[in-house]
């Protein structure tokens, strides 16, 4: 630990930090303002949205609105200039235009805010053919046990931060800014570890005790961004944007409590200790689904979670970043866990698809995973100062 | 911030923590053990329970918990050391005995795990005469729209970690272990900012953008022991016990953003900005009630809430360790949030209740501030190892 120097924790730069990694305490020793100007802020202006490639925050709120029966295209794009002053002030920790807490904008902390699309913003301001054709309900899984109240939304509302104060004055600044044009249909709080707790680029962990997020594709890479940007062929308005599918996945706990760690570790085709595939020694091994053991079986088995997930086609492949939920549990029940599944991918169709029917047909974790609630929203591109955000739909 | 030394981040010692500080994103260099060797812990063994004179976590979850009506002294016996030896081993970074996911017990983050007694353990356990005669429900305010879903409880688990995952996986733990015994009544969960966002030490802020906190007894002081430690002279089991208050109370801030903020600061009695007293200059300046303006009338209000919160008699104060809460919002509403305020104190009677008298007949504040839930609980002292908790009322 003494060797914990200065220069190895102000030399990990992060990718859209905007000042000097912060230590535990260390603030201590600052004024206020000066910690202030240390807190990481990730940018708002860009290509793309932020929230996405962003490196995941330990909270993120997904908030799902339905939009007044009068609302037209004059009326949303007033809200979209509204969101957009907003959330360009407050993710670089200043308070938004109308801000009546403006104490509470202080600490960004990575605040990000994402704004998507679902398929009743173009029915209401009447632009049907620019709608993504992937823009409208996943079809039906046997495995889905959906609940309305986690279903669906016309517009949606996605504000991640490493702190929980930062997203609850975010989320209310947003929501008043909305207050005439759209009602909150759901709401579901996720969360990761604390940032600090573990070391920078740590796969995170689900309720369930996996290491969850080990097989994707990275920020910043060409295959990240040929993966989730939309090249704006079909619309071209979505250039430079992508979709989110949503999935509300309750996970049973009692049950799966019961699997010894070889049953779990099977299920999934990883270890739980650190997520290495069973036939391999870290995390990041490529899985072998072709290796056998004594038995003459496969060591990971063909129904395992991530031999039914992979796909041999390359563009059968997205963007997650999930988050777990733990609502109060009811009646007898000891707790009311699970995971809110996030995928990103440039055309929901053609990507997570084939994925989500091939695993709902035959997936062993079936059995302890349940979607209780689905939604997909097109995610418009990011803008640049002076433009605001769906402009390249709304404005044009 | 190239004055961020490696002694200025090391040589703040916070009470409690088991380890040097870690920095964000320093861990990219330490292994996963090393990381995990840092981690703040804070002692489960001592003289009183943790998670009181404790710096406040991010986050504190709080449950109440309904005994089953056949529990009897030996079955709360056999809970109260599952409860005290899956504690000990969790705040420590340890899996429970019984864990099915030791692998998320690894970053316990100030970890810390507080039993409360609700006035039916005594009666369950035959125990009458041992119960504090001020562990009861507070009698009625006119202030008060209590809501029964919020009230009460037999038990009190109160579990704060930095860590929002921890939590989960650490409730969980402790909730499987009474399954036999008790229900969940209810569920409240509080934070307050991520931990490394502001300096430490500084005092929260409220959803309504106050500074929240400042006037406490500073832990580890003559007073703040004489405050909150109860001596036993009532009820020698309760000796380096306490008493817990906790009022769920939910905040109006729609009305409140109606209000501008000289408004909003004479109704505390304090500026937004800083919350130093009206006639002070910084947050801890003494507040002179008796200074007077222009018009005569005293700078800070006798109706204010602090002017109403302030006794003359040195006795009628407490430790305040409150958090926010914000669920999500019903029907056209935007937010629902609140603050779970909670109140320690070795006496509940003598320091609590004529305070809660005073504000709930007159205090400026009440209009936008309503208790809807409220509970009261004795808290045993700490113990050693090989003790348990609460052994000094059921073990003797
Ligand atoms: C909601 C419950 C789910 C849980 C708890 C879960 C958990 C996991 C875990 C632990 C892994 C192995 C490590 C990793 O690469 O991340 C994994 C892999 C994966 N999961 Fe899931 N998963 C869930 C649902 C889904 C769904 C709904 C999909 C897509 C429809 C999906 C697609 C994938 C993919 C593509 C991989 C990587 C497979 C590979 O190529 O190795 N998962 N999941
Ligand atoms: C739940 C809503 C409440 C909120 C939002 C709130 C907020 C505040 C604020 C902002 C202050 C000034 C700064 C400070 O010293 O902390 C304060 C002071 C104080 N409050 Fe409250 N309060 C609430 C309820 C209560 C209740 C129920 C009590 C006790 C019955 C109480 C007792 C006190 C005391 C003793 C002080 C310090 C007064 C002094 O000596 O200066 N508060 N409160």
């Amino acid at each position: 630990m003494a060797e914990l120097s200065r220069r190895r924790l102000l030399g990990t730069g992060a990718v859209a930090v905007g000042g000097a990694a912060l230590g535990w305490g260390a603030g201590a020793a600052l004024t206020g303002r000066e910690a202030q100007a240390a807190m990481p802020v990730v940018p708002f202006h860009g290509e793309h949205q932020a929230g996405i490639a962003t490196t995941p925050q330990a909270h993120t709120t997904f908030v799902a609105l339905d939009l007044k029966p009068e609302v037209d295209r004059s009326t949303l794009v007033r809200l979209m200039k509204v969101w957009t002053a907003d959330a360009a002030r407050l993710t670089q920790g200043r308070g938004a235009l109308a801000d009546t807490e403006p104490d509470l904008a202080t600490s960004p902390a990575r605040l990000t805010v994402t704004v998507g699309f679902g398929p009743g913003v173009f029915r209401a301001v009447g632009l049907e053919d620019r709608r993504p054709t992937w823009c409208k309900p996943l079809p039906p899984f046997v495995i889905d046990r959906l609940e309305q109240r986690w279903n669906d939304g016309d517009l949606l509302l996605q504000v991640g931060s490493d702190d929980p104060v930062t997203i609850a004055h975010a989320l209310r600044v947003l929501l008043k800014g909305a207050r005439e044009t759209a009602t909150v249909r759901w709401t579901q709080r996720g969360f990761r570890r604390a940032r600090g707790t573990e070391p920078e680029g740590t796969t995170m962990r689900n309720l369930m005790g996996q290491v969850d997020g080990t097989v994707n594709p990275r920020a910043g890479t060409e295959d990240f961004g040929q993966l989730v940007w939309n090249d704006g062929a079909a619309q071209p308005w979505l250039a430079g944007g992508t979709s989110v599918v949503i999935r509300r996945t309750h996970l049973d706990l009692d049950a799966w409590d019961e699997l010894d760690r070889p049953g779990r570790e099977t299920v999934m085709g990883r270890r739980l200790s650190d997520g290495a595939p069973l036939t391999g020694n870290a995390e990041h091994d490529e899985p072998d689904f072709g290796a056998t053991g004594p038995g003459g079986l496969t060591v990971i088995s063909e129904f395992s979670h991530i031999a039914r997930a992979r796909s041999a086609d390359p563009r059968q492949r997205f963007h997650r970043r999930a988050y777990n939920y733990d609502e109060a549990p009811a009646g007898a029940d000891v707790s009311d866990s699970g995971l809110i599944f996030v995928a990103y991918q440039a055309d929901v169709d053609a990507q997570f698809l084939p994925v989500q029917q091939r695993l709902a047909e035959l997936d062993m974790f079936n059995r302890w995973s349940t979607p209780i609630g689905s939604a997909v929203f097109a995610i418009p591109p990011g803008c640049r100062e002076g433009e605001y955000l769906g402009q390249s739909l709304l404005g044009a």
